[in-house]
């Protein structure tokens, strides 16, 4: 594997992934993924976008500062604020990355900059060279360049790298490209620009025509040395390319690549199911690599092939990708040592406090469950990181239901010193009964758009773990809970919500979406 | 578009598909998604594999009797028992298919068949003849095509077809291929098979690396002229070609494919969702074409480039693929033709009865729920057409629960004229206290392996929609409720998998992995 080609893998999780509709995350949530993305051997994390609002600012500073392993990109648009602040934010790092992008196809020409060609490029050269004045390694998008005319895309290229970028990334912004077409971008540029082998190519493709894996391999195929990439394909609309799907194909094909990267596989199925549960975008059963069924074959039937030779059915293992054979591991008598020893191998790097506070969780757990899982004390982790200062916070509730009556819901919340109690009938069901008594109590009416609970493991006490997704005056928030009682779960993730409302901190910008002028 | 080539659409949504751990239908969930594949103009429907069990059987009679409008295709392994079975199926269909297949890969003749490369050519020709006997149209598979000697594949082939087999598909079963692979393999078909004019060639990818998309594409690029495929790709593993983004892939990118199908594409996103009801298997945000962020754009920021002009960040229109803008459409004074013309407009094909069944819990659901969407209309009409004869139903149920105690559920369940009502205090939450109750109450002991809630719509008084999953003596049984109430559902979906158990069948034959002796 060591005489194959290294291609570089440039995680956009926290960056792109997060522009996915109602992923955003927190700052304890980014650094957690950040650390997650470092142990999975992610050679660049893009770590957000600094002059989009104070959070994205912070959170790449934070990253900058204490994530180290991997290096930090963060993102600008092709103009001196915007270059400044991400170097702002990035210059604690060991290994800062700028990454400018503009603009180039006609259709963003005309009706969105409204810029010449040469504009265009005097304005790109300019980017560049501001951001190689604060650190060595530039990056430079042409957004939109797969629908950009080759001969232009040739002169900004060009163009950049005489500036001073050290890799130049083709993005399919709308993800029209074909494995042929994005090859013949790729290859078109090796031949034709002339500065071409003093930077890496990289490759960014968004999936809404289920072909930004391909399109990405198409692209290493034809000589590009990078891959943009998110866990679960997350992003945008059909999101972006799957980092564990192009990593196992390459893995995988190797003998047809010839290329590989220096991804742990064996941290994928984790990786993803962190991200999963920080952003609350589920990944459906047959999703390739780390979904539940990618290694499944039809229960009860198993295998004559695969039991004669596995290869008959099967090209990966599932302990390369990460699933684990058995994962029972703690019971009521397991202590502080060995809850610690389980999160570390489940790849979370925990502070003393939040062990403390895991722990004290996982008593209360054992009292109820007897065997506790893998994924029970990930969701436990998770809701620990997950969690933001507790404006209201959950007392106690007592709920009587049934057919032929509406619910009585008697709900005590607790903000500081100050603990309040709402007695209501009303509703359809305990949960919306408990919807109404919280709001009731808050004071912030909301519209409840996603309401989510699935079972974390098996058997009937297992524990569930609800997602809701709020609309507060316009703005999406939201909020997860778990508990072996799923109406209590369902309780606990309203007023996650609802306490987000309170911290909410101004309507970041989206980095190809935000008004241009001045840009 | 009348030039371009048109590229036969096989689905195998309920053959292939129903192969994913968990997946399995009923025949009425069968027939309506039959029904819904004519609509959506599918050439050919694989209906099931007859002699995998009587179940299977019945599928394949009752769709090739009934539906009309597309080649209706049955599943046979290469002897004469099953071609005989198939055929006793398929034989009322006034354009039926008969699809055998054998496995041709080194890996499976010397691991899984035992036999030699003359043996399997002369398996394969006696299979298609006797097919060729009963009707035309005949398909053969040589399994595991992509990974079978090109040399022993061309041979396999020419005596196939020489033997009277119109459509040759070529299986990349354990999903191992790379697009350039795949050209590469139908070139060679079509440069090195004499008489391969002579038939369809067809592709039938898996997706175990993210590629099944992009391979197919890249054999209807060499010439294939049929792709199967399955509804939001669902398959055994991770799952088929997904038909809606094979599609619309030719579809958006005729420019470069030069081919197109007669699908019909607005019905794209409603069949998505019968199909993922029916099966349980949800359809993740960010999946391509039919996610629910496919279309969606990062909320609040919206667009500045959007208005100005859509093409700079759209390649399709929500609504090409089904996407309606508008969905709130009934209410508590709606009546049964309004009703009926949601439905029929939504896709489904009721019969007088059940309309009128739908009819009443319509007008139930109005009395507690304001405003009614299509998505309630569907869920309505989802469980009727999902319900199975009911052994037991739920009567009544009433739980108290609460923090710092257990919860008391008193539960009444109907079988027959028997009413049976069972009171206990035990459990973490309200819903394993009625999950206890029922196994109480029916004697069926299961383990749950899944539970999920979803809500249907948005706002507080939508309906939630349970599916759980339950394992009995090791078989996996599916069940699935809806109510405003999502303790009553939890009800519904437990009791619907326990009923299911009752009925349950004798266990299908699997085509690849059940036993090969006498093959």
């Amino acid at each position: 594997m060591t005489n194959k080609r290294r291609v570089i893998i440039f995680d956009t999780t926290l960056r792109d992934g997060e522009q996915s509709p109602g992923a955003s995350m927190n700052l304890s949530e980014k650094l957690e993924i950040a650390q997650a993305l470092v142990d999975l051997g992610v050679d660049v994390i893009e770590a957000g976008f600094p002059i989009a609002s104070p959070g994205d600012f912070e959170a790449v500073r934070q990253i900058a500062q204490v994530v180290r392993g991997s290096t930090i990109c963060g993102l600008a648009r092709c103009n001196d604020k915007d270059i400044d602040r991400a170097w702002e934010a990035l210059k604690a790092a060991p290994a800062p990355r700028i990454h400018v992008f503009l603009a180039t196809s006609a259709i963003h020409r005309e009706f969105k900059l409204k810029m010449t060609k040469e504009e265009i490029i005097e304005r790109a050269v300019s980017g560049v060279k501001r951001a190689a004045g604060y650190c060595d390694d530039i990056e430079f998008s042409p957004e939109d360049a797969a629908r950009t005319e080759p001969d232009f895309l040739c002169a900004v290229v060009e163009a950049a790298i005489n500036a001073g970028a050290t890799t130049v990334n083709i993005p399919d912004t709308v993800g029209y490209a074909t494995p042929a077409h994005m090859g013949k971008v790729i290859r078109t540029l090796r031949d034709r620009v002339p500065n071409i082998d003093k930077a890496v190519i990289s490759i960014h493709c968004h999936n809404d025509l289920g072909l930004a894996v391909a399109n990405s391999l198409s692209a290493v195929e034809s000589g590009a040395g990078q891959i943009e990439c998110t866990i679960n394909g997350i992003g945008e609309r059909a999101g972006n390319c799957s980092l564990e799907e192009v990593v196992m194909a390459l893995r995988t094909r190797g003998d047809f690549y010839d290329a590989d990267t220096r991804i742990q596989t064996e941290r994928l199925v984790p990786t993803s199911r962190l991200v999963s549960n920080v952003t609350g975008m589920l990944v459906q059963r047959n999703k390739a690599i780390v979904g539940r069924n990618a290694f499944a074959h039809e229960a009860g039937i198993h295998q004559d092939g695969m039991l004669k030779e596995r290869t008959t059915y099967e090209i990966m293992r599932p302990e390369d990708v990460g699933f684990t054979q058995t994962d029972l591991v703690l019971g009521k008598h397991s202590g502080r040592a060995a809850l610690a020893d389980r999160a570390k191998a489940l790849g979370y790097h925990l502070t003393g406090e939040q062990l403390q506070t895991v722990f004290e969780q996982f008593k209360l757990l054992a009292d109820k469950k007897k065997e506790i899982y893998d994924a029970d004390v990930a969701a436990l982790i998770d809701q620990e990181i997950h969690d933001i200062a507790e404006q209201w916070s959950l007392e106690s509730y007592h709920v009587s239901c049934g057919t032929g009556g509406k619910p009585t819901v008697k709900l005590s919340l607790r903000r500081g010193d100050q603990a309040i109690t709402q007695e209501l009938t009303c509703g359809d069901g305990p949960v919306d009964a408990i919807f109404l008594a919280i709001e009731k109590i808050t004071g912030v009416e909301v519209v409840c758009r996603d309401f989510r609970v699935q079972a974390v493991t098996v058997g009937k006490d297992a524990q569930g773990e609800v997602n809701v997704e709020i609309e507060h005056q316009g703005q999406l928030y939201r909020g997860r809970g778990i508990s072996t009682d799923s109406v209590e779960a369902s309780a606990k993730a309203f007023l996650n919500a609802i306490n987000r409302v309170a911290i909410r901190k101004g309507k970041p910008l989206h980095p190809q979406h935000s008004a241009v002028d001045g840009v």
